[in-house]
């Protein structure tokens, strides 16, 4: 069954619930500061258990810290529709990125409760750990987790860019639970939906109420380390040099250089990191590491553009006399979603009379890993001016409402097939 | 009057100094890592100083740390000759830069002892504070103090790059001393001496013994921010796209290229530090620190290549949507050296019998701050492969005793004039 589509969600309950998270580790005016398993990381999954237990949800933690609240449906043994995103932020982050999408789930299910309706199959709201990465890297580490990408033992042992340790740290918060951190067999979730602002411009500068997405860009990125010596820099002539900050520096222009190259086409190419070691006035460093990727919404394009990069790398290093070790590599993104599930929500737009496109998503989610495992799509809500990863990034409840709604029938509808 | 040349120095006794140093805050094996103001400073200070006391010499500590130890003269009332250098190291230093300057002014305060010879004027050993600008920047702080170029309370609120404050670390370690640092009336001085390791590998490939120091590398450097907006790597357009981070990258390769360019005749340019925050994969950098110089034994080349240097700035900063400011900017070198007291070096090297050439210095030294105010002369000797800055530094006894020698009987010359 379903509900008629003029049942609506509680968009001021809703809204309030992103307001409180608001005040749990404030950033910048405007902004977060939650850095995954931190304090206030910390603070805001107290507030969310609490919530969710208020709910009548019952609530388990995995041994990566990834919180699953649960709402019974009429047949327990029916694997479960999942609803999830991630409650941490950047360093420099804003109030909606994963926000919005965790307190959806639990929105939907206190609306249903409201309703007094029970689904056919359980439903789980799930909150990942370390969706981020901004303080341990890899992002998106326990998402990963779940379906296979990661062991949780290595997710235990990362070493935060503070020097903290994942494992260490979530014991220290109260978040390191019993339940296993592995794949199920197949079909134990029945489908995964996730809700997200969309960190782009496109939906706020056409006024589209919501976007659906249809696919992730197609993303490569990499990891490096590189080596060189130290040494003087006044006296060392430059054909005795070995600066890994010159290694680095190179590779980040060249990468930048490669997204303006594709830049006609949408691609982008981003030098993220770059931390060297003395990284001193007089001295040439001898380690540097590195961040970068690209992407392209054309997967034939996004490879070549990863094929850029890489000989990239190694001209770079070369020219500065240093070596470069690639010590981690990924890509992501493609025709990752399920098209009955992107056909039913776009039905639903159109249905409720919203303003709606397709789009693709151009952001790493949770949902990316999730598609490699269960049937999986993505609704996008517009956001001011596309600004994110930045205290300025902004929402107003009516931006995030057709999203909501749409949230809520799809999931009720998937729930009791 | 002078001695005969014949009579030399106790290298041994010299040696044995340096070695004791080496004890003091090692680094990477064979190396020291002795930050300026650190615990390993202070203890290295308080070994130099009970030495000095122990050789019979006063010692005065100046409001910046600076270290004067005084062997009176007959003639107590005439302007002292001053021997100096540094003590502290880079953090991946090794165990002459600096280290062997000073220590030769104690071997040659001991060597007047055993000889019972009282010069005409006073002799002064300084031991010259933060050189290295390793850990607070900028580097030769405390003898460009001593001539006028900083102030003390501007010396006094630098921030090291590990958040400690040059005033604060100076009380900690007890080196705040009350002698004030300023420059006294013009003539106060009669002359300074630095002995150096060459720090290049000009003496070492030619098999010289000693480097007669003529001038120094016209040197044009530059430290710099760069200001930008977060943003979040995947969905922002190359257009919209600020990225500090990028923009010192491109800076730093642009004055690397510089660099290569001006190779040939020995021009060096260099990318020595670029600290971006957040600096983490995901988001777009809006802050971000650099430092770079360029060095050309030619003085009209070297501003030719700094003005490039200042062009590439803009240009950088341009290409990533950055401003760019410039904090800090400084020149040092050219003909800056006594030419009486060069040529009194050379004449004693000649007389001397050792293999000598003469040799323009490419890295900053305090003799650099102090020939802006008193006679000043500096004498190199050589060092293996001219590595420095680098744990693998290295010297034998036989590398130091020419220079030793030198500017014994330079400085007992001058001092009995």
């Amino acid at each position: 069954m379903s509900f008629a589509t003029d049942i609506q969600v509680n968009l001021s309950r809703y809204w309030s619930t992103i307001e409180s998270s608001a005040e749990i580790g404030k950033g910048r005016p405007g902004g977060l500061s939650r850095l995954a398993l931190s304090d206030e990381d910390r603070k805001m999954r107290d507030l969310f258990v609490n919530w969710c237990r208020e709910a009548g949800l019952s609530v388990e933690i995995d041994e990566v810290g990834s919180i699953f609240a649960r709402r019974e449906g009429l047949d327990p043994s029916l694997p479960p529709v999942m609803i999830g995103s991630h409650l941490d932020t950047q360093i420099n982050g804003g109030r909606f990125d994963g926000i919005a999408g965790v307190l959806a789930g639990l929105e939907i299910v206190r609306r249903l409760n409201d309703l007094n309706h029970i689904t056919r199959r359980p439903l789980v709201i799930v909150n990942w750990t370390n969706e981020e990465g901004a303080r341990f890297s890899p992002p998106m580490v326990a998402s990963g987790c779940f379906v296979g990408k990661y062991q949780a033992d290595w997710v235990h042992a990362i070493i935060g860019d503070d020097g903290a340790v994942f494992g260490e740290e979530l014991e220290r918060i109260g978040y390191k639970g019993s339940r296993r951190c592995q794949p199920a067999q197949a079909g134990a979730v029945d489908a995964y939906y996730e809700l997200h602002i969309e960190q782009g411009p496109i939906l706020d500068a056409e006024k589209r109420e919501v976007g659906i997405v249809t696919s992730g860009y197609p993303s490569h990125g990499m990891r490096v380390q590189f080596n060189g010596q130290t040494a003087h820099t006044g006296p060392t002539p430059m054909d005795l040099r070995h600066n890994a900050l010159i290694a680095g520096a190179r590779w980040l222009t060249a990468v930048d250089d490669i997204g303006w190259d594709f830049a006609i086409h949408d691609g982008k190419a981003t030098g993220a990191r770059l931390a060297a070691w003395p990284n001193k006035p007089g001295i040439l460093s001898d380690s540097a590491q590195a961040v970068c990727d690209v992407r392209h919404p054309d997967p034939v394009t996004a490879r070549v553009m990863a094929e850029k990069m890489r000989r990239a790398l190694y001209e770079s290093a070369a020219k500065a006399g240093c070596e470069a070790v690639i010590e981690d590599e990924w890509f992501w993104g493609g025709d990752i979603f399920n098209a009955e599930m992107v056909d039913n929500i776009r039905q639903l737009a159109i249905t409720m009379g919203y303003n709606w496109r397709d789009i693709q998503s151009q952001a790493g989610h949770d949902a990316y890993f999730m598609a490699t495992y269960c049937p999986t799509a993505m609704i996008f809500t517009p956001c001011e001016g596309g600004i994110t990863h930045n205290n300025t990034e902004n929402c107003t409840p009516d931006d995030l409402k057709a999203g909501l709604n749409i949230l809520f029938h799809a999931v009720v509808q998937r729930a009791n097939r």
